[in-house]
């Protein structure tokens, strides 16, 4: 089993203060504010962090199912879209939108659908995710017409 | 509701491939591969940047929690450890641990390790996590001796 960091910290109130994050690997750390995730000023936030956990994880573990199945795709491209909204208990993930594009050699739209639907299913961050709404839009790059 | 993106990209094998992702606000882009996810190469992965996108959330919750039941931290840190164990269907994140130190005048151990219970269940990262184990471990960097 292995282990990963990372870290944060607020300083001051919600609504003027500031809070910064660094991922224990060292490449990365920026600030975050109330501004940057609920408002429109430029930086990051929780959000696009989690997008690009899953993003990256769902990129990798297509690919390498894809090379398992005899079918090596030479690309993978994945777009995660988190969607932030509210319930009863204040703010709440309410879905994610994860839509992907292949160039694979050697497996027509409805298989390469029927693979990536499956890796929602076992990429280890939308396992975490289990909890929240996942949809999937799967298209295969260089689909060619039948 | 508000949308936050981030996107990825996988190119060549699973093990001498690369992949690299970006957040939507630009501030935040790396490269990841199987070693730096698996081995011990230096670099990110998707199990530190959800590390890092749960710190975030929790450590403006927190902060905000503490203000609005009028005993505001002057500095609130955490940390999340992420385990990445297997499981049947491969690879898994068996567990997060939350630690989180905080500086608070007007609150005692017990009272802040109650709001820092609370906050696991409002945080929106933490909510979106709610299929996965996180536990906490919270401390006042402040506390006196009674």
């Amino acid at each position: 089993m292995s282990e990963r960091k990372a870290t944060a910290e607020w300083n001051g109130t919600l609504k003027e203060g500031e809070g910064s994050f660094a991922v224990g690997s060292g490449v990365l750390s920026a600030a975050y504010s109330f501004d940057t995730r609920f408002g429109d000023k430029s930086g990051t936030n929780p959000e696009e962090l989690l997008g690009a956990s899953l993003a990256a994880c769902y990129a990798m573990a297509l690919n390498a199912t894809l090379e398992k199945e005899g079918t090596p795709a030479t690309n993978v491209k994945v777009e995660a879209k988190v969607f932030l909204g509210k319930d009863e208990n204040g703010f709440k993930i309410n879905r994610i939108d994860l839509e992907t594009s292949a160039s694979v050699d050697g497996v027509d739209q409805s298989k390469f659908a029927e693979i990536a639907e499956n890796v929602k299913k076992s990429c280890p961050i939308s396992k975490a995710l289990a909890a929240t709404d996942i949809t999937l839009k799967a298209t295969l790059a260089n689909a060619q017409a039948a």
